[in-house]
């Protein structure tokens, strides 16, 4: 007998669920693997979609130029000591060249640790971005330096978390990190449901009565999660949401944690953060949200930067104790630092080149055009949801998904509970293996009882793989009519 | 109040010790702070040196040019458009451009996401650098791609503590990750001493003793770690150490962790690894060994790499259970992946220019030059110990450190007990402030009762700095005589 066995280990690492990455992903890629050596002889397609995973840049979306000119000299700064062939020969424009060496004195060697929670300098561009977005002081001894938002969840959960009984309020549908953090650090998760009819947005209501409950049932809940602009829903919260959300945690004495990876990702209206919301809160009621606790989060790996694969991100605390600030620095620094360049990656988002500066233009371009083939896409994907039938989707708004109500026959299910799955994951595999498209079921994020859902995300270009997909619909709803 | 305090924040991680990144090496950047933006008038010294840490780059290591030649295009890859420039006007050789090439094909873009386990074909360069390494077959699948061994080490721990009771033997003295992990997780640390008199060796009676003694306990002891060579320790094993402590191991079915990062920084002997000395035991003793699950550990941030902040490594699991195999991929799952560029330095890592390649003959210098730096700055420090009154420091045999033995007089014991520190912690308090070197005192790592120690690397650069302890330590000395 082995000495670890799946009855031995950690209980609740094998309790954490995980959909984005589990069986219908393995087995996307699988396909993938047996098309790229030419074993795909059977399969009734010729391309696997991995409409998964938010990962731009596994699909069609090009890195920014100015950055990656950035990051390439960073890489190998002796590059710098041959600056007339960088912008005779190679188009780097001196902008390019100037961040960089700034970023080189601020950074030493992108090959050394860092200070724990970010370079120094770094931090205070984070600083100055978040005042010129929200029109508020931030400090950099607040800012958090991560390797991805991901990171910096699982530091504050890690945090928070004191007890099995410690609970946490989710938005149900959620983005499955959280549930999965939660499970691993044997927390209790208190789920409230968004509100589908109004385009996925929060209902005070609902977070009160999950809130009341868990509180009657002995849970000691310390904290709300939002995510917005919603992941997997798409959803962009309007600021009344936001100040809704903020009141009632200031007066249940609630940590707030706002996951805004997806900030720029916004189709309609604007993005609000809750930090803005809440600094104007306390100037219209002053002294009475004093208090409040906001741990806010972003990424580079989503948004127009795409650079998921370089693991950079940062939060920010407001209204934390020192002594509590403390204890979140020992614990990133036994992790050592988030990756360098992925740090300077989160410098040269929150600071790009600006309007005059020689690799504006370029950028611009880049980032305008990045935006616009997400919102066409969006639409597009949503069209095609329009025309199937059983099928409902709120307009797109933002993030990189939609969120499809599937409503499925009695017939269907019967078919899924034979091969013990939800109707949802067998509707996913079914379109898995009939047109590797890879979309992950509602059942991964969390759904009201009763209701089916798949999330897909609007990255893979063309046409053609959504005609895929009303294809397949068609025929799967034919079948199990 | 705050909702979060210290007192009701996870006990866990307020428990957890990490002393390479604590109370010195913050107010070491205090000083160096200090001294940047010249406030530094009142301070006894102009620079800081930082050997606390094995942070190669932030001292005098520099990146070897063939690595960062290569990720300079895989961050650009429009470089690669550029052929012409890049081999005439900046020096690129054909193997550079070859290989980012391949990096490129195998990984799509560094800013996507990879595979959770890491990029399927740099997992296979991983196992033929250990199958050449070690004579014996390793299998890309039983590959795991990390941000760094810390990162790896957590996932391990993680999966492998089920309870407060499971044990895991842990050397002592011992790098802080494994204790601080412990301690978040809430098991039970089993330690072991190593053996000072023997060059910082193990001794399996020692480790006996401290098993048999916790299982008498009542805790549920599962694995032993091993630092090799060592840290803070500096030992590299001899092979007859390694078969002793797998036979051990096999024997009392316990899961061996082998934390191999130092395995190319040794001075003294060879380097040993586990799998190769555990896959000769099995084949000199047929069906004896073959239930061993072992786990061994590498990194791109040490030797002569030294890449600590591009956060990279491997682990590659040996005789584990595929269902555990299965829940170690989840937990990975979960942060997505290691930082790409970081496995696509691993991969140049463990497939270097070999004798022939246009990079070779650079390679090679850069590599040897920076041996021999370490090494001779690791006789100078080991010199100017062995000058030391009351310090007793053994010839350097390993990774990047040394570990010398102090002896302090009762009356700096009494000046320390009076400021609430230990005699080291003390010590090297006032090294810090009389000459801005920053060391580890020894109870960071754990030492055997009533003696002291401290941790220094030998990456700075110049004797000048180690003529500065020598004086230090005689005034000290002289003071609390």
């Amino acid at each position: 007998m082995p000495r670890l066995t799946v009855d031995n280990i950690n209980p609740h690492v094998r309790a954490a669920k995980y959909a984005v990455r589990g069986e219908l992903a393995v087995k996307s890629e699988q396909f993938r693997a047996a098309l790229n050596k030419g074993e795909g002889g059977d399969l009734p397609f010729d391309q696997v979609i991995s409409a998964n995973i938010g990962n731009p840049q596994q699909l069609d979306q090009k890195p920014i130029t100015f950055f990656r000119q950035v990051t390439s000299l960073l890489e190998n700064p002796q590059l710098l000591e041959k600056e007339d062939v960088l912008i005779n020969h190679l188009g780097y424009k001196t902008d390019v060249i100037e961040r960089a060496k700034w970023l080189l004195k601020s950074v030493g060697s992108v090959g050394a640790y860092s200070a724990s929670a970010g370079v120094p300098a770094i931090k205070e561009s984070v600083a100055k971005f978040l005042e010129e977005r929200d029109g508020f002081p931030a400090n950099p001894a607040n800012i958090y330096l991560s390797a991805g938002a991901s990171s910096g969840v699982n530091t504050l959960l890690h945090t928070i978390c004191a007890a099995p009984n410690t609970g946490i309020l989710i938005p149900i549908p959620q983005y499955p990190l959280y549930t999965a953090t939660l499970s691993v650090l044997d927390a209790t998760c208190v789920p409230y449901y968004l509100d589908e009819a109004k385009n996925w947005g929060t209902d005070l209501n609902t977070i009160r009565s999950a809130y009341e409950k868990a509180k009657a049932d002995g849970i000691d809940v310390r904290c709300i999660v939002i995510i917005n602009p919603g992941n997997p829903t798409g959803a962009s919260l309007p600021e009344e949401d936001i100040r809704a959300v903020l009141e009632f945690a200031s007066q249940e004495n609630l940590v707030v944690m706002a996951d805004e990876v997806y900030q720029t990702n916004v189709f309609v209206g604007k993005f609000h953060s809750f930090k803005q919301v809440l600094r104007k809160l306390q100037q219209e009621q002053p002294g009475k949200h004093d208090g409040v606790e906001l741990a806010s989060l972003h990424s580079i790996s989503k948004g127009m930067v795409g650079e998921c694969g370089h693991r950079g991100g940062y939060f920010e605390l407001v209204g934390f104790d020192p002594e509590v600030e403390a204890n979140i620095y020992k614990f990133v620094s036994i992790m050592l630092c988030a990756p360098v360049i992925g740090q300077c990656l989160v410098e040269v988002m929150v600071n790009p080149p600006k309007a005059g500066d020689p690799s504006y233009e370029l950028y611009s371009q880049e980032y305008n055009g990045i935006f616009e083939g997400l919102r066409q896409r969006a639409t597009a994907l949503h069209k095609a949801f329009s025309e199937m039938e059983g099928v409902e989707c709120g307009e797109p708004q933002g993030s990189m998904y939609l969120f499809p109500t599937i409503t499925l026959s009695a017939k269907a299910g019967e078919a899924a509970a034979a091969e013990g799955r939800t109707p949802d994951e067998f509707y996913c595999m079914r379109l898995l293996e009939a047109t590797g498209i890879c979309v992950v079921p509602g059942s991964g994020f969390g759904q009201k009882e009763g209701s089916l859902h798949f999330r897909t995300t609007f990255l893979a270009p063309g046409t053609e793989w959504t005609g895929r997909i009303v294809k397949f619909h068609k025929e799967f709803m034919e079948q199990y009519r």
